[in-house]
């Protein structure tokens, strides 16, 4: 019975002065391989479910694909019974640069690794975010309820992150749940790259936890103009963030908070 | 200023019916490259401070130290001014095997790529905990407050994961936190390591999150026989900490807690 959401386990449960066996759930890890042309690529772990996805996103927010035409095929390696292998068959003329992926953002020469060497490299690949919209802030107010009531996975076990990609008007589109942040944010973006919904450029992305660089990247790639996180964001994703002109809002709950970068997309 | 543990910032403020600017504190997260003999190992994004118990307690969770005698030199690589770069020089006789690193705990053959390969393969390098200890349930409902008390950063910018060790009367023996989970519990192994506290297997370890799989493993490697977490551990964190006679508290808090495997070491 591979690659359930969520099982069911026996556990004892102890309170102050009590002791006993009740049935909980768990949220699935497991790990994915995504392949291109057979040559293995990345291994995550991640809660099973959306894996064409998860992958589909993956690849958008690392820059090998631009759109849901840059994959021929995309499926379960056959030789994996679990569904834990997928194998991506670029189109034709569709290059992965593999030396580029395996070096990720980091540079080559150690004087350069730092925090603005890791803005530079990324902001090298992808320019400004643009695009000129403005929502009022209650509408960023209200996302997080919506985000929590789609998620499903959540509310049994706990254990999950969530990602939720809405519209200006701020109805959500999509919601995933993985028990890796960035792994939630790549199954919202693979979503849309798979469903024909690109551009984001006019689309809210929401995280229910922190937002650090590298989901600030993912944001970026996908050239959203607004990243939202119900938690705090990181020094580097806020720099990051500023330095790509996108709007970066942190802890989005409770009727606040807090923008650290591009106030003028939020009309308060 | 490289390498504070935190930044403040001027940020906007957006309540229901107010709007003002105030002063916000930023957990820090730069990059750090750990390298053995000037090779790359990994690159992790970190919250800088006690990088070398960082890196230390990485080597020591992958298995490539024992123990602190292991580590001839450990210093930040002097042609990167940020202190981003750690060069680790091996003892005569360490050996470091890259071609096993590399593959981390993925098996070569896509058939056999699921939870069930990944926790065979830990466990091939990885002995069961076979400590008997035994801790009152009152002992571990205290011990969330303590690692909340010691997390100076988390309380300014609310964005860290703090991990702690304590012993079996309770007592805090260190608490460290950065922007990754997994690298706060590296740091507390390798403070341990590096103050000649080995062995840990009288330890208890405490996350502030939730308990994946990659948390087990490390505890694992450190040989602790309490893992507790303050949130939801994921399916396969409890099938390896079971396949492994650790054992796994999970929702340690207000008062209660989930047993997930090894009760006997609980008495409640």
């Amino acid at each position: 019975m591979p690659n359930a959401h969520q099982i069911s386990r026996r556990i004892l449960k102890l309170g102050a002065h009590s002791r006993q066996a009740v049935e909980d759930v768990l949220a699935v890890e497991e790990p994915l391989e995504i392949r291109i042309h057979n040559q293995p690529l990345s291994l995550t772990m991640r809660t099973p479910g959306h894996d064409a996805e998860l992958a589909a996103g993956f690849l958008f927010a690392e820059g090998v694909i631009k759109s849901a035409a840059d994959i021929a095929q995309l499926a379960p390696s056959p030789r994996n019974r679990d569904g834990n292998v997928l194998n991506v068959i670029l189109a034709d003329g569709v290059a992965c640069d593999w030396a580029k992926l395996k070096r990720h953002f980091t540079t080559t020469s150690s004087c350069g690794l730092c925090g603005r060497e890791s803005i530079a490299a990324v902001r090298k690949q992808l320019p400004r975010v643009r695009t000129q919209v403005k929502v009022p802030a209650s509408l960023l107010h209200g996302l997080p309820r919506k985000l929590c009531a789609a998620q499903a996975i959540f509310e049994a076990t706990g254990g999950l992150h969530g990602a939720g990609m809405f519209d200006l008007r701020g109805r959500l589109l999509v919601a995933r749940e993985d028990i890796g942040r960035h792994n939630a944010v790549d199954k919202v973006l693979g979503w849309g790259l798979l469903k024909g919904q690109l551009p984001f450029d006019r689309r809210i992305l929401l995280v229910s936890g922190r937002a650090s660089f590298e989901i600030v990247q993912k944001a970026l790639a996908a050239r959203i103009p607004i990243l939202c996180a119900v938690s705090a964001p990181s020094s580097l994703a806020v720099e990051l963030a500023q330095s790509a002109g996108m709007t970066l809002v942190g802890f989005l709950r409770d009727g606040s908070m807090n923008v650290y970068c591009g106030p003028r997309r939020v009309a308060g």
